[in-house]
């Protein structure tokens, strides 16, 4: 696959009424299935009882009528997806939202993020004789708020102080007997925002298209380093971690990994990437007849570049909605480039035309190699390429998979180089500078673009905490 | 659903050599699984034994890797894909391809149509003691070529005799030991295209990207009447039943049927639904901000008209693309409206905006309306919608489910009462006389519109054949 | 498997009242899955129309709660369980109750043995132009029926004048829409009993233990050549074609297939078989120390050997009763005789003594090398078997699976060799006289011995017919 | 359910060779299945990486071909069956064997039996900020071994300190990165026997059945008290705590729990079961025809009271092979009594008979009630049951489900109200003196009787721990 993958997805909702609250979880689940598609979990809360399921899968296979309705009545619920390698995934499960019972009661923690100081702590807390029954950041967390839970007088309280240790990416929903926390970590890498329903629900989620899943009204984001408690009494910010540090929002999360319909800091996506595509028109103009995306990603800063530039847009590649988890790939090799099962270019659109061919990104340049051979094929006579984000040249710590930097094509070739391998005629990334001003509500220092320019908004990760971000890249070469 | 369903899509492959043909039909039918989402099968010949499966579902999930290769290897091969009512499916299988056994060997029959003397001719068969195992047009047409067979020299003879007494639409794949026969009705309702492999295999299907699934070749289309034989010698055309009538090619398959990168009968898909638009534009046009299509079937159509009439085009509805088979539609009735999981409006592209909304088509109307209380919900000021083809009026005898006029919409309303109902504020259709137009290699003269102006190319059917389109029907209403 | 295997079971229900007939067939395949594990189906008569499912698998597999309720409720209906060659079951589905439409409304077939003069009947339909969905005996024998409707009162006159073109073994219960009809060959070679249960429902089936499973009384068999009707004015009984030909009921049936709780033709099969078991030690003394029987079917024939000897019964060796089919076998084929997971032997029992081991007969011989293998290794000094059957050695045409002499192993050698290649003291089988005397309440006459002795109670099949025995046997070679 | 259950079955292997030895546990397993039907797992240890897969169901439907060779070679493995409530095993997974991370590493957990200081190590734990994501033994018991394994110079010295604070029924596989370590409670609890492989691997089981599975050679016992340690020098035994308290070895384990043909510290349980049937004769002589068995745990006793008492032994009963998880019960309570699937009289062998029917306990007494109705409908003229252990009169809380005296028949009634309640002509217990006889080669002091003779061999659970056993009971109350 080359493609990064988000690591997570998180909801919540409480609810003054007792209800079949698993519902919601689920549709909300269905919306936010683009930012983790390896396990999901919902987690129901009757009245101190926890009731929850988690398994590897999507949602629609992993919840069936039968386990929805398994889950029962209650009045406060989370949910989680989740994206993870698979090499371990049987023995080890970090699926979520964990489920653990302590001294003073029992917690729920759904969680999108990555910790910097993940090895640190853990290894602190096994010197204290505590085990561990998975490799996720979520237990850890767990651990750290049950420890301040010993000594203050409520879960938020314990939240709050747990925030001083966790250093890191993390977005959380955490579900009490009686409250749901959400707290958002102080650079807010990952987007959390909430919002209510009209009878009075309220509900917090990682992005606002599953606040419109289950027909709620988006209030706001949470901010960053700010914490929301959901009760009886309502709704209750605490904001004594907020401005600690410069907030950092992943600029990715705009052009790739939130869904179009989203509504991430103030900005709607959408835009972003249509304001992607005209800078990028600004940036790269080139003579051509039809602007074209790779769909999905690529469809919205595509129709930016057409409206910018002038050159008409046109659908390219359409891709085969039947393709999902079962299909069993070609495995005669030799006729791979030939079948075109997957993604088929439209001849009547790019036949002896010049095209213009967008997409978000590109890792490794193999998937872009074979999509320029396919438009070749299908008779376009010159393919100029334009990304609609800046060249990946460093590894992320916050949440996504851009892992290591052997493996990125960008850092290991020179422009001109990708543009001779992946067979196109011209090749045009976005600057830097323009990647910060997609998102028209959002200032342009408010974003971390550390992969692009190696600016890291925290220290790196050392020791073994180090050694874990490079242990994933492994196993994932490993496959 | 308010959607129109297509009945079949039918493919066959002849090789010189013996391989895992199985694979090249899963390929096929799955880039062919928009015209039937029922039921799937495929048969393999290995040197007249003929390996089979079929079963309800979609192609995907039927066909497992140990499935695929449990149907081994052989020269020739032929698939299925099937919509049909799911009700009567448990008890009657009408699964496709059948498999026959006869006095002088074997058949397999892929089939894609509608028999308007079905009832007439299974009347007679029953008469000479013929037994059904289905109610499917399939056992029928195997009946009748077999019948054909006892006095024939060879298979395709029989196929040719059959022709003069099956009345309607039908696009056949028939495979025999040795041979594979193509054979598309003299009024050529249907699409059937054939193409070759690199390797010399001869290919035929409903669509032309089919061919391009197995990385085959266009080389024509089936024309209406002719008989093609695949076998050891070669591809071979036996005309005798072209120009007897006038042709009839069902002309939705332009605007909604067929897939975008199929070309049928010599016009791309694509280019006639953009045209459609185009024609739109200048039969309807309305001053407003934004033109966007319904995912997905009126994209193609908004991008034609937003180019002819210079307003943008744009994104302003997304579909849930992890949304299948296993979703758990909402229960609570009185929510179902707020609870937006398939569809959510992207309200940064319509708010505040006057949206041209482009659709291929309404049939009853529910699923506009809802779509228009969406766009409104996300802020549009003016919805003004334009539909790709004309009204429906007429129920259709040639394979899709246009079954009856008391559930067409535009059958029971004025167009004014039609925005009235689906709260549009202006309404628009495409003429009688532009539909003909859209497909750019084709003669105005070559369609059957039957649904729109009834004119009937045949005579429509009566008595018994007759009410088995009203039996249909009620068993839809029933659902 | 070193087993032989039945070939099918039937079961068919009439009610006056309207109900959800499904269950209680589905309780009867369950008492009748001994009789066939690879497919069942079936078919609930509401008002003429059938509703049924078939399918590949064992009854709990195949049937979930929605299957059955799927099928509603009617006033009558018909079942069946099937063994059958897996090779061919995926291309070529004889799963049974067949349902067929003709001229003068519907048939549903369930049909136990096999016919003789398959291959003429079916080549003589093949020449009037039918054709074949199956290779099976219910798709010749519906069309017989259907040929002779033509020109019948009745259905049940249609069956009657069928059985004058069937030959060999055949029990049969057809479902019409009003009626059940219910039929046994003129030998009577399978068994066929009839009963009623407490609210005046007629059941037919063929074992008594399913009239058990649905609390029906035994009323008593159907008599070779005799036809029962089963409808709204109770249940009538056809005997023109009882008596023209010498009884022959399987003997093999009391040995073997039919469920020891089941009463055959009047004499119970738990008697018959420590009957066996009592003639055998009769014909076969031996000094030894304890009886053991293989499990399961081993069992009654040695608790009947050790009361007539006096020689005391011990349970030997003990069968693992959460095998099934989902059970992987070990791979290593060195360890393969190491490990004991299917079969244990109890040491307790066997250790330091003397073992009379009883089966019921000896196939191929592989298995009883292993359990024999099995005792030695568990220290029993001596082992004595006794099989509670005549050696086979010649091929079975009436519906069981002994296909050729060459496989047989007593065929090929003497008993003294054979007794050497599975490894025990001594063997003895029972006499074909004594055998014929098993069943008390029977006429010793009136059995099938050919597998024994080679008198067949009808001509042998030859041409194409014998030529379909010796395919059977080769499909099952190829296994 | 009026049967009782064990809780678990634990299996543990270490080998000097690298193998496969997943599919070696899957075989023990099989084995162990009637220990434990909930839940299933397996650890393979592969030089410290430990790939592990648990889930609920069967063994032979938890793993598939693909799961156990997911989990890859190894030198070490550990496996678990369990029996659980089902209630709450969506929310809270008690799946063994528990796999956790320390911060010397890691440790694999197989457990059977019951801790009665549960709740209070439980409290202490959680006092210190230890967290818990399950209500299972196996989590306290890692808690335990790691609190000491943090001062200890090894896993084994671990383990031996924690036996300190450990109360109640406990046999222990425990598996780290090196070694195996296999532990067995001071009294002696629950069974746990070890043995060794031709290649010299060593392997530890719950019950000798599972070292005949794997090709294993029994070499004893772990004694109560007693440590074993397998790791690359052989079998090391640590006996610190042998003899610290008398041995109480559960006698039920003879009765009913362990498989016919396994050996219980060095009692052969078919022997005993024989045995016990030979007390109930001389305690409770009746003159009658035939003895017969309840299948499939009452059979041994059967045929130890027939050749006691010198009635005929026979088979009354016969129940149906192929009723598994699947089977759908009867829906229609007014007909159940009559349909007689899962069980069915053999009439042949009662019918006109006085009847001993030997069961090995009767808990509730509605299925004895059910039992005694089909035998006298099939025709007995007299029914003596007698039961071949004492009446249960106290809860267990050392591992089986005997949870609460209310629920206890023989709590409740006298012996002659119970033999009216099931409806038999006498009814004879055997005594608490008998019982501790049935083991041939072991002490009759050396066993647990107290839920018969309410003589604990430790002080009964108190407090929060107490509470435990009344919730399970509740639990269950609830299904």
């Amino acid at each position: 696959m080359d493609k990064l993958r988000e690591e997570c997805g998180v909801f919540g909702i409480f609810s003054k009424e007792r209800s079949a609250l698993a519902n919601d979880v689920y549709y909300a689940l269905f919306a936010l299935q683009h930012r983790g598609q390896s396990s999901c979990g919902i987690v129901v809360n009757d009245d101190g009882v926890f009731n929850s399921y988690c398994d590897n899968g999507l949602v629609g296979d992993v919840f069936t009528t039968e386990r929805l309705s398994s889950l029962g009545e209650g009045n406060a619920a989370v949910g989680h997806v989740r994206y993870g390698a698979e090499a371990g995934s049987a023995s080890r499960s970090n699926a979520q939202p964990l489920v653990v019972d302590h001294v003073k009661g029992r917690l729920a923690i759904a969680h999108n993020g990555s910790l910097i100081n993940y090895a640190e702590l853990r290894e602190e807390l096994e010197l204290e004789g505590k085990i561990f029954q998975s490799d996720g950041d979520a237990e850890v967390i767990a651990y750290e708020i049950i420890r301040q839970r010993l000594t203050s007088k409520s879960i938020e309280e314990a939240v709050s102080r747990a925030m001083d240790r966790l250093k890191g990416a993390y977005s959380l929903v955490v579900m009490s007997p009686s409250k749901i926390v959400v707290a958002r970590d102080k650079h807010g890498f990952r987007p959390l925002c909430y919002g209510t329903t009209e009878r009075g629900d309220f509900v917090a989620a990682s992005e606002s298209c599953a606040l419109d899943a289950v027909g709620a009204t988006l209030v706001g984001d949470v901010e960053p380093g700010e914490i929301l408690v959901f009760d009886r009494n309502g709704c209750r910010s605490i904001r004594d971690h907020c401005g600690e540090v410069k907030k950092s929002l992943c600029v990715f999360e705009f052009v790739y990994f939130a869904r179009p319909d989203s509504v991430v800091d103030g900005s709607a996506v959408h835009i972003a990437r249509q304001r992607a595509g005209a800078f990028l028109a600004l940036e790269h103009p080139v003579n051509a007849d039809v602007v074209i995306g790779v769909p999905d990603s690529g469809i919205d800063a595509a129709i930016g570049y057409a409206r910018q530039s002038g050159i008409p847009y046109g659908v390219g590649l359409l891709k085969n909605k039947y393709i999902g988890r079962t299909f069993i790939a070609p495995v005669q090799k030799v006729r791979e480039d030939k079948v075109r099962i997957k993604l088929n270019p439209i001849a009547s659109t790019v036949a002896g035309k010049r095209v213009i061919l967008i997409d978000d990104s590109i890792v490794r340049g193999t998937t872009s190699a074979r999509i320029v051979k396919l438009l070749r094929e299908a008779g376009a006579t010159e393919i100029h390429m334009r990304i609609s984000s800046p060249p990946f040249l460093n590894p992320c710590y916050y949440g996504t998979d851009i892992a290591s930097r052997d493996v990125l094509i960008a850092h290991n070739y020179s422009i001109e180089e990708i543009a001779k391998i992946i067979g196109v005629d011209s090749l045009g990334y976005l600057s830097i500078e323009n990647v910060k001003k997609i998102a028209d509500r959002c200032n342009k220092d408010d974003f971390c673009t550390a992969c692009f320019d190696n600016i890291y908004p925290t220290e790196e990760p050392s020791g073994r905490s180090r050694n874990r971000y490079d242990r994933k890249l492994s196993e994932k070469e490993g496959n």
